[in-house]
């Protein structure tokens, strides 16, 4: 243990350097305008993996961007961990909100993270949570201290529905065989009192197109005597929640698991404080389904969000035009047991029901996943949470995250085995905003902990 | 008479070409960037002012947009026609949607338009429609037939609201001293009936912003929790309309003036083809306030629309983010006895009462103006709808239109006359939007009714 804390304390401002370099390529997988960038990524985990001491690492093609694999085993007969993360990172803008450049990595010291913050997109989300993993991987090989096989598996459409990944996972069953599975895409509840991600939310992400008439219209001429698509689909999505914030669309909540008394007041000890909470995003209150509070909202019930929207004139100055369409693009977060195919074929057929004569409408599905739950009596969840208190001094606290990370729920279903999500971001980190950060003690803290999390792992299993 | 059909057929060519190169300069106010092509025009307009025989042109520095000032006295006890048009045009886009570059003019036949139509923003509105006017004063100088003054006033700032034209207008009552004003910027029924329009909308026009959290969230981790701005905006705008799509504005119908079941009856005599309405437009039905039919919501009705609307991740695939804000460009036409800033306090009132917790709105006025009527027994009335009978063969109908000339009214206030809307487009035409074009036919029509609208009014006068 004081070899592994005195080791991350003599290497830690390569690790730094090194997760810095990585931050700089923005390998932005949702606008392919990126995708040669994605490509350098993809080379430069592998070199980092060969680097730490893997004796096996591919780039390996798909039908989209690729994945890299790589592995290092020790004696078949051991245990195997199968780590997953992502080297693709969310579009930066609105980049003008950024204080400092998105790719351009700086260290700045925040309120909560005194000791400095890596300023860059991906730093929390995923490459420095990623990258933790491997240089966990590179202590173990220099101290001689990996207890079992180990095998990396990152890949490069995470914010995009890791559609590849599951057709790469369901033609390499035998290549991916594990005993346990390590990701870290999540976060904790703060820096004093860690926590483990037992469920995630599912997702479905679709397009919508509201068309009215054939082409853009003066709106004294016409105005008042036709469909205006923008003010349809604001209609339209309005009518998508009720006055209690319930989501109107027929069968959207049959297959909800609803939470026991018991359930709820056990997330109820969360520590959570909502003037903070109101004061860290200037909110004078919130808003939400009714029924629910603020961290049953964010966790165990499913939402629907516009993410995007657009249509007719929105540059400077003013432009009195109809325009002939308006365009949203919507999420809905959901729960175990909702199927995300399912909702999203309900979401279809009710949007297209609701329009009104005098439009056309279209829904284009754009990717989704399944909801999660985790056990909190295996032994990877064991592992994980004496790996924590070892290097934390509190156990973890069991978390539902509002979340989607849809290959978890792929992986169970395809490689049989169980995830265990040890996040060390932060809410605050900003992950998908501008300015999203990860802090050095959070990235170094992970290092730290990674490595007793095999140890203990393999004793248990014993 | 003869000599006027002959004179604009042997110089229709030359007529023609002029007025492309005036719209190849692409004069768009609504976006500062385009500013020094604004003055370009400014300075064209002058110089054709100049060569078609004015004897005083300027071009007057306002605090907006400079506007173009031309007079020929022939006899000051002779009466005086003022010519108002504008040289700015509306932004082109979607520029996607143009089947020929908006500023590059190119001749094409169309269905109605059989010998031909020039394709260019700004071609009908208004450059094309003004142009006419200083080729019949060409037409008048040289046959020796203008019968009594004439002052021309062309601004830069209608498409934005002619806020400069109004400070202009206060401060000029003299040099603008008139007995009848001359608008070419409206339509006609078609080209084989001609109308003049009697009543025009009034309009308010603001910029809507919804600020929810602080910055962009990650809509997992906060979706369901917080104030969706889209989703809230979504909800405001479609609560600004009723099942009956009647405004739900408290006050906003109060002055609304209720026309007569005789009114109406004689609305409804101008000829309209439902069928044909839709079938131009593609749309499977039309929309509107329910109590009214189509001729009578663009008109006679006061409208809500939105003219564009935007907020979150808008580029390619997929971003879940919850958006910081949210914007919306919205726009109301008014009729005869609504107050444009009355009805703009109230939207902003209303817009801000019915905003719910969670997020903070701002109301930002663009523009307006109020709406007109003009009496169809007034000399000005009568001499034009002579001059269209003699050039087309059949009278003019009056017609009330759904567009907006703000500075109508401001005429009349300011300067105690009435306007002559004498119109030659067709709603066909496609003013502001993609591939807007204007007639040769039309074109032409106008420079040879224009001249017979001064003759008349002029004999009617004495």
């Amino acid at each position: 243990m004081e070899t592994l804390k005195s080791y991350v304390q003599e290497h830690k401002n390569r690790f730094i350097n090194e997760l810095i370099e990585l931050l700089k390529i923005p390998s932005v997988s949702a606008d392919t305008a990126y995708h040669q960038h994605i490509i350098t990524t993809a080379n430069a985990v592998k070199a980092s993996l060969e680097k730490a001491g893997c004796d096996f690492v591919e780039i390996c093609e798909t039908p989209g961007n690729p994945i890299v694999y790589g592995e290092k085993t020790i004696d078949p007969t051991l245990p195997t961990v199968l780590v997953y993360g992502h080297y693709d990172v969310q579009p930066a803008d609105p980049i003008e909100l950024w204080t400092s450049p998105p790719f351009e990595p700086v260290i700045k010291k925040t309120e909560i993270h005194p000791e400095g913050a890596i300023f860059a997109r991906g730093s929390c989300d995923d490459k420095g949570q990623m990258y933790m993993h491997v240089k966990a991987l590179e202590y173990m090989i220099q101290s001689n201290t990996l207890p079992c096989n180990v095998k990396f598996m990152i890949e490069g459409e995470e914010e995009i529905g890791s559609n590849s990944l599951a057709w790469f996972v369901e033609r390499n069953q035998e290549k991916l065989k594990n005993d346990v599975i390590l990701i870290s895409d999540t976060g904790m509840i703060s820096n004093q009192q860690p926590s483990i991600t037992t469920g995630l939310r599912g997702l479905s992400y679709v397009e919508v197109e509201v068309t009215g008439p054939n082409r853009d219209l003066h709106s004294g001429l016409y105005g008042g005597a036709v469909a205006n698509p923008i003010n349809v689909l604001s209609k339209m999505i309005a009518s998508l929640h009720d006055e209690n914030n319930h989501v109107t669309i027929p069968g959207f909540y049959d297959k909800v698991e609803e939470l026991s008394v018991e359930e709820r007041a056990e997330m109820a000890k969360a520590p959570f404080n909502l003037e903070n909470y109101k004061k860290s995003l200037d909110l004078n209150d919130i808003y939400g389904e009714k029924g629910y509070v603020t961290n049953e909202r964010n966790s165990i019930r499913p939402t629907l969000d516009v993410n995007g929207i657009w249509g007719g004139y929105t540059g400077e100055g003013a432009k009195t035009v109809i325009a002939s369409q308006a365009f949203a693009k919507i999420s809905m977060r959901l729960v175990p047991n909702q199927d995300w195919e399912e909702i999203t074929e309900l979401f279809t057929q009710h949007f297209i029901n609701i329009a009104p004569a005098g439009v056309k409408v279209k829904v284009k599905p754009h990717h989704g996943g399944q909801g999660y739950v985790t056990p909190t009596d295996s032994i990877g969840y064991k592992a994980a949470n004496k790996a924590y208190t070892e290097t934390f001094g509190v156990p973890a606290i069991p978390v539902r995250s509002g979340g989607s990370i849809p290959i978890v729920a792929l992986f169970e279903k395809e490689l049989k085995s169980k995830t265990i999500l040890m996040g060390f971001g932060l809410d605050s980190d900003a992950i998908h905003s501008p300015n999203e950060h990860f802090g050095i003690f959070n990235y170094l803290k992970g290092i730290e902990t990674i490595p007793l999390f095999y140890k203990y792992f393999v004793e248990m299993s014993k």
